[in-house]
């Protein structure tokens, strides 16, 4: 793979916007809440029927369609000559809550790449497939990014085959149930490079005016929960130096998670998103508290320092005010760094259909990063009306989608034709 | 009413210590929890049950009984001279998971004083009576205090008798079932003085090693609830500086509440003992907040400089983070001053029959605050065992139940027997 070319290179082929946006209401019929939403629970009668109309269309646009022994399904359309596609892909699954674009304008978009490169009779070098993965979002079925951890050889099928849904359901079982228990290995094939198109689910891109995101990575995540336990008293009739305050230390890891990631700057990012205080009581000091810490950074060694303020200050406050106190671990994922070249590829593409382009980290976790075990992998992202995702509300503006397919379309012909040499 | 006499006034008379716990062990046998605990809620047949036993005991001891419009029972030795009584006495209703001794050791050591005095065929200048009030706890009808508060005329009985309790009883009706709706007129006669002997509830005297606490009077108690509203996010994809975390805010009014009680120092406390955080998920920034403020102090100025800080904190915090917030206030009481000569007289009595004294403020609410509007008033307070009431482990040691009702016995006579010019 070599450096991103210039303007001439950028195609004269644009996608059909129509088709595409037709394809996505489609699908997001399949297990629509009525609120302009989508439940479509991995392995469900839902997920099993939105997977069946995908793989109508791939069958009906000539693909070769393969699924694997996790379920994950990848239709390949030949190139010139042969060797690993250039993939692109993302998931059809969707929280209980989902929106319709969320996975769905990764793969329907890649789906839409090839009728147009099918329709326009445009050859590649390179076979380019578009694929989706089992379980992205761990809904039902945890750990998230499942099928494309598998894909990447990061956890056996079999072991997979074992876990046991929010349903009591094991997943080997429902995989075969809903008929997508298929016979290619995994490990899946190495793709010569792989690119995903997903919604951003934040409000970057909205906020500063960009059309266009060009991922960089996946800041590494830290979950813990911790949990507090002091002495219940009597709000009037204790002083404040006589306290064993569990509820206040629980309040002030949330003000100090705030500090650390304003003292820490940059992509740090520090959330306590639960907090429970027990008796729960207006004149009672609270005697037992737990709360969650959730900190993510782009740079390992950045957020490594964050969790050791973090454990300090915990410290510093059970031992301040006499509290015992307990943590568990609950996630702990290092950042992932896209493909150098693939990052460029996407900014310089995006400038070249004259878009206003910014480079960020993503800040959830995507199969782009499973996928970045195995080839060179990137992710191109379009902005979210008002950042909101994983919401019936989920919104992209139909510019937005179709400068991100167009985009998408160009990064994938480039990297099929590129030289081999490069 | 003059000031405290000196060491010669003591008198030689002692309580019956094994009489006053057998009747405390008598008493909380009936509503008993099983594991040391009672549950006698107002107006309640476990209320009946213990109101006819402390009534017989002192119809046995020849005392004037009577049974005012609310349900208060005062019971009335006769004194050489007419005129209003000396009154001690508390409350005998518990809270639903009390202990044997708040209240109910305050009206059973005012017994103990009267058949202490009957036995040793003791007179007194002026009459001493005993009191229990109706409903002090406050957790089957609310307000708190309330039989009090209409002895003092500070509500009608007829506006009482509306009130509805948890379980949606009508307190007039409840009160004529258990047969307490008395005849004699509220408000009631106002006494010549008030002493009322009640554990702590708190952990000052036995931390300082003082055996009897001289109260100077009761906190003033300022309570909220303050709501933030914000914007559900992703705790990944939402940057620090996009964030309307109401979590967060609620977080820091109970860090700043700490902060504000620190500053301002002496008896001030502050208390954020319910906080509640929405959707509550590790990985959500939080829309949607909910947490209590509870400040309390002695002095009225400090109070209300107390709410300034807070209510210029919540603001801060709202404006800073992008909020809305909605206050609602949930109590608000002034501090009550007791009469300095009576807390001189508890503090000069205890000093006389050897033990250590601590003056210091009640930060919960007592029957005497409502009987200080009327007449002057003061109390008496033994050390809790770790601070702890309103709970089955609620423990008051032998030897400070027997020095408080000694202390008891002796301001009462003193106050009794003073010479009418003081």
């Amino acid at each position: 793979m070599r450096a991103a070319r210039g303007p001439s290179d950028v195609g004269e082929l644009r996608v059909d916007a129509a088709r595409l946006h037709s394809r996505l209401a489609e699908l997001g019929e399949i297990g629509s809440t009525g609120d302009g939403g989508c439940a479509r629970l991995a392995l469900t009668d839902e997920d099993r029927a939105g997977r069946d109309l995908v793989v109508t269309w791939m069958r009906d646009l000539g693909l070769d369609v393969r699924v694997d022994g996790i379920g994950n399904v990848v239709a390949v359309r030949p190139g010139r000559e042969p060797g690993p596609p250039v993939m692109c892909g993302s998931h059809i699954d969707t929280v209980a809550t989902g929106g319709v674009f969320d996975g769905n304008l990764g793969v329907l978009a890649g789906l839409e790449v090839l009728e147009t490169l099918e329709r326009a009779g445009r050859s590649t070098r390179r076979p380019i497939a578009v694929a989706f993965f089992t379980d992205e979002e761990g809904s039902r079925f945890s750990p998230d990014m499942l099928g494309s951890l598998v894909y990447a050889g990061g956890m056996a099928a079999e072991e997979a085959y074992d876990l046991v849904g929010i349903d009591g359901k094991r997943l080997g079982d429902e995989l075969a149930r809903i008929g997508y228990l298929g016979t290619t290995p995994c490990p899946g094939e190495a793709p010569y490079a792989y690119v995903e198109l997903h919604i951003e689910q934040g409000p970057v891109l909205e906020h500063h005016g960009d059309v266009i995101g060009a991922v960089t990575g996946v800041q590494g995540i830290s979950w813990q929960e911790v949990t507090f336990e002091g002495q219940f008293n009597h709000a009037g009739t204790t002083p404040m130096s006589y306290r064993h305050d569990a509820g206040y230390a629980a309040a002030a890891v949330a003000v100090a998670a705030r500090q650390i990631a304003e003292e820490l700057g940059g992509h740090q990012v520090a959330t306590v998103g639960a907090l429970e205080v027990r008796p729960g009581l207006v004149n009672v000091v609270a005697g037992r508290a737990r709360c969650t810490v959730d900190l993510r950074n782009i740079d390992e060694e950045v957020l490594e320092e964050a969790e050791r303020r973090m454990a300090a200050e915990i410290d510093r406050l059970a031992g301040s005010e006499g509290l015992t106190v307990a943590r568990r671990g609950l996630a702990r994922f290092e950042p992932v760094a896209f493909d150098g070249r693939v990052v460029d590829l996407v900014e310089a593409t995006a400038r070249e259909h004259g878009h206003r382009v910014r480079r960020l980290p993503s800040g959830a976790g995507h199969d782009a990063q499973m996928l970045a075990r195995m080839c060179p992998a990137g992710m191109v992202f379009v902005p979210s009306v008002g950042g909101v995702s994983h919401n019936p509300a989920e919104r992209t503006l139909p510019e937005h989608v179709e400068a991100g397919a167009n985009v998408l379309l160009d990064v994938l012909c480039r990297l099929a034709d590129e030289d081999p040499a490069s």
